[in-house]
């Protein structure tokens, strides 16, 4: 492990993959500790909050190493690593925690309060997320790992699902946290804003919390095909600027269960031809969500949007359409997803054949070198999740 | 009963007591039912969201009788009322719901879908919250008797205590939901917002569920000086526009474990001489709010603002800084107070004697003559919550 | 409908179809009511407890009419029936519930405080559960109509799958009940004890509910092959008495995340021959339970059982190991399903498709005429779940 | 610290005050750990739990250092202690816990999987819980210190606090557990079982949790006269058998809200002279509690009671009426609390003065020396909490 490659952010629209350092077993602030891992990467994905930040809508350095999706091999472990081994196979939350604050303890891991001097939570290869190297990688340091890491039971067997496996570092859980937080149970009638990966890991897991109608909306094609051919009703936004009247056509009524928003501050306006309007999405699921009803919204929204047409959202400020949710007792659920809460049990559900999530959200694998023709494809809107591959494991493996 | 007298609304700014209508036992539309009962206002309380109606920012119509917060006596009884009697004490929840529908039954009163046809969640005497008239009168009927009335066990010692209880008809409850849904708990540090009988509701509320402090902020001196005499920590909102610090000034740190907004669309912003900002309180909650915590929010939203200066909010849209508040992986708890859900074990407490309510809202009782000047005082700041006493029941007890 | 018929508990052993009242718009105590409606039955189920009385296990007197597992269509509905018509098709929880209650307006419809005089909860057809007439009969009344009933959407689509849509007045939602309480969720390792109706009941909650492994254990072997062709992982009691064994020999460990007893009193010890053991059941649970697990306990146990050979149990007492459940921090959670919290989503998902109930129990129509000859199957053990149909429609529907 | 002194067990009622070894950075299988701090022990209680083994009710070995309810100052840290320093004064819960595990990342610390190689739980001194030393000494070793510990804020603020302060290693978290578990909230009617320390932790708890009325039951003429004397209504069991009736007369009926055990196994049959009756308390609270309503049982039930003259409990077996707990939808709710859960909003409470928990409890400081003088007090019904004060740090500071 003397030499390290990496996907590494070179400015607006640019990445390219660079030989990088070696991890250390070194926090960001230079201090040496023992309670990490040297993973030698098993796969890695590319995310679409990713693509904020290769899009240049944020303040991301030149010169970052990109990757937060990441499962791995323990090639070498820190003295205080007690419940984890070299050879063990784990999946790395996207959450950097330290697991021994107040929100830590509360299952809170999204926003641990140790990793990050800017502020609350961490996360691996992202601006602002307190300087965690990224893992679209070789090799990448993971600290805290008993905390943090979860192992595979058997290491075979979790080679063979080794692309739905891959979705517990990030999506599948960011999705499922979104079907949590909006109240989704047996029986729902369920929409999902976004048809990206997220949005279908949204759906996947709203499938597997009992919903009895799982609509997905986009402005894609591409996208709504392929979530109509893994059994999602489709919502084609370009149709119409009124949402209730698609949902109505589907299901009878203009109103849903359950609403989730995968999409986030770069949402675009319904209708043919939609400009960038951030506060769309929010909206229009109030005006969907029945009485009473809860928003999940994974979506990412930013504290700064440099890069905004609309001033107000240059410093993350949105007309939302508040009063109407207030006069629907509505409630709404934002922030990064506390991914150990809810990786154990997806783990379970992925191993015992009950969520292919590979398929559902078209797992597709590449090399390493080919992650910047990923990044353009995935960002042109291709109905695909992207993998890296480091070291040629899951193309070995299948 | 032949006759019965009542406080209408004949415009902005105008209240007047009048001649109106005996109650019936017919819904607003006319059709007879068995499930009411007539009561015999014992008191009824002047609301802050009752002003929202009288200073004109409302599409109230002329003539409606107001209302909502409502004790009394039944005097008269329909077929199907089982389990209430001639003669039993009883609070009026400010919702009027139906007990049977799905909300209802999820014990989100509400939103009841049964009461309002032109939207979920009805009321007594308020716009477009179903046409039900209000109970600043005489006498009052309300529907569903079985189901939205709680009995006081004992009328002699509830006639003792009844300028307490007569805040169970909603703004003690008001308060509560909001503590409750942002999460307050033995041990919090809570900020409420906005001095106001419900916001010191909520202080109260924060209080008997044990938090440790209990700040409540206002612009207003004379609130202010109330606040701190009945035990709470008063923030003085005109000395700055950054909440931070007035917090760090009194608990060393910027930041709350539980935030309530007890103001609503009509906020201010900070500092001397606010003018009207209607995100102000929602954004400035979000600033102080720990990483992830939830927001309660009481005070009202609504949907469309014809009275409003800043166009967007008209229409109910506010400039949010929802970014921030996602960031901090917070969540929005909005919404009417389903006052069935908290009013018995308030009253409970009421009961023995653990919830001075009455005093921590200056509980100030008025004749039913008097309420168009009580309105009047109201409207100016007067740190007192007015009730009035149609048959003089509440002077002679006490 | 002059004329009713109905089955009728005899004796010991004994029920016979015969003329009965016709219902009538009154409670058990003969005063009458408007909140009623009278139901053409469409179909009705019969039910593991109603065993219990016909084995002479309960102080059931002569002449009581079974039946609470009912379906059927509104003939006549009382003047306070506000939100259901003449011709709805509905479906009844065997509850019966006032709506009005604390208990009712908290979700415990299983304790409603003013149907039965004796005690908490009320029952049609049922010893000790308030004296209302069963409905293994033509017609039936059901009270507080507008708060217990629930209408199917669409009459057609809900008659092409009424085989599914019966089991919404108990054992779904009780299964489910037990499976909730349990805290199944998804990737849940679950054991269900008891591959009766209400076992499999639990075990199809369980897998709707996203559990990644779903084990039934029972000492019949009818029933395990059932079980087992439906999708389950059957446990075969008689092999051994050390469940733990059992399950280990299935998931790698002896123990499971979640575990439902669905036998109740009348459980049996495990192995060869096991002669009844009424604790047996609760304390196996215990023993392969994770530490900080739940018990899901739909299963019935009575205060009173007269008919036991065990003197304590003959009160209602239990053997328990209950030192074993504290030692790993349990929880137990008993008592009769409150239908109305799950019967509306448990709805959603059968007309959805996404809950396949008759197959899983096995539904069987008979005519009302064949009852006795049902209860004498379901009593040797068929892996079989009769459904009266008193009016020939559900075989004529097919 | 080359010299270390603390409370040894000898045997059946025997204790003494030896030299033990100074405190090492290994757990008890001999490995090094870097995780862990040593403590000079500020203060240290005699536990209800720690007389069992003194009785000779358990398999304690001879020469266990006792004590595992520990407040004291870091001298000493392992290399990864990262968020606590030397001079720091910290509460350490009873429970000792990885942070590692899924139970403790769920919270259930009190079921921690990897620290007692024997089953599930472990806590320092005691026997069955995993071979930690005890902290009734001078120094001690707390392992995974970043987890398990909190730190006060200010140090000169907690010694003025430090009677208060104390409890929350145990009793005070304990006694919330029971409190919280039985769904106590505001307006609660509420009766504790036992008015030993850990009953008036309860009965205070309920108290901040907004209770209504807290009742507090018990054998003991002193501790009842304790009880009342801070605030609680004594129920004197020694008067009747039925405590339906002793309920009764308190709040005019027989039946509570909401009900804790702080007996455990070692109860008595209630009336004069009543000898033990291991399920006599469980019983009774099932008797009184109202439908649907919960059990919280931290008393503690073990798996083996070899002192025990009935035989079926030496195997932790119970006579348990369950049948009546069925037929009232009741949930039992058992097991050690996870401290961590509940330390640091208690903590909170003590500071800002509104749970004067020493009072209550009657904390009473003495020397080690005194040790097992406190012993034998504690055993004869003492209405105290004996604090021992290993360096005469709580004496100086009062």
């Amino acid at each position: 492990m003397a030499a390290n490659r990496g996907v590494v952010y070179l400015g607006p629209g640019k990445v390219d993959v660079q030989s990088i350092d070696a991890p250390k077993m070194e926090n960001p602030a230079g201090k040496k500790i023992n309670h990490g891992v040297i993973l030698k990467v098993v796969s890695t994905n590319i995310c679409g909050s990713d693509q904020h930040m290769v899009r240049g809508r944020t303040t991301a350095p030149k010169g970052l190493v990109l990757g937060h999706e990441i499962t791995g091999e323990i090639i070498e472990k820190g003295s205080d690593v007690e419940y984890l081994n070299v050879g063990d196979l784990v999946t790395v939350p996207f959450n950097v925690a330290c697991g021994r604050c107040r929100t830590c303890r509360d299952q809170l891991t999204g926003v641990c309060l140790n990793v990050n001097p800017g502020r609350a939570g961490g996360a691996y290869g992202y601006v602002d997320m307190g300087g965690w190297v990224g893992g679209q990688a070789e090799y990448v340091m993971v600290p805290y790992a008993d905390f943090n890491l979860i192992k595979f039971p058997d290491k075979a067997q979790a080679m063979s699902k080794i692309r739905d496996l891959t979705m517990l570092s990030d999506i599948l859980p960011t999705g499922f946290h979104g079907a949590v937080n909006a109240g989704v149970g047996v029986g729902s009638i369920v929409y999902v804003a976004g048809a990206g990966p997220v949005g279908l890991a949204a759906a996947a897991s709203a499938q597997i919390l009992g919903a009895a109608v799982v609509m997905i909306g986009d402005m894609q094609a591409e996208r709504l095909q392929h979530a109509k051919k893994v059994g999602f009703e489709p919502i084609v936004l370009s149709k119409s600027n009124k949402l209730e009247e698609l949902i109505a056509a589907v299901v009878g009524k203009p109103e849903v269960d359950a609403a989730i928003d995968c999409v986030g501050f770069e949402a675009r306006a319904h209708g043919a031809n939609g400009e960038e309007a951030p506060a769309t999405v929010l909206n229009s699921l109030m005006a969907i969500s029945r009485a009473g009803g809860k928003l999940g919204i994974p979506g990412l929204y930013v504290t700064e949007d440099p890069g905004s047409k609309d001033e107000a959202a240059q410093h993350g400020n949105l007309r939302m359409r508040f009063g109407l949710g207030w006069a629907k007792s509505l409630s709404f659920h934002t922030g990064q997803t506390p991914v150990l809460k809810y990786n154990r049990q997806l783990m379970q559900a992925i191993l015992h054949d009950r969520l292919p999530i590979a398929k559902i959200v078209n797992a597709t694998v590449i090399s390493l070198d080919d992650a910047p023709q990923g990044y353009q494809d995935f960002d042109k809107g291709a109905a695909k999740k992207f993998v890296l591959d480091p070291h040629g494991e899951l193309r070995k493996a299948s």
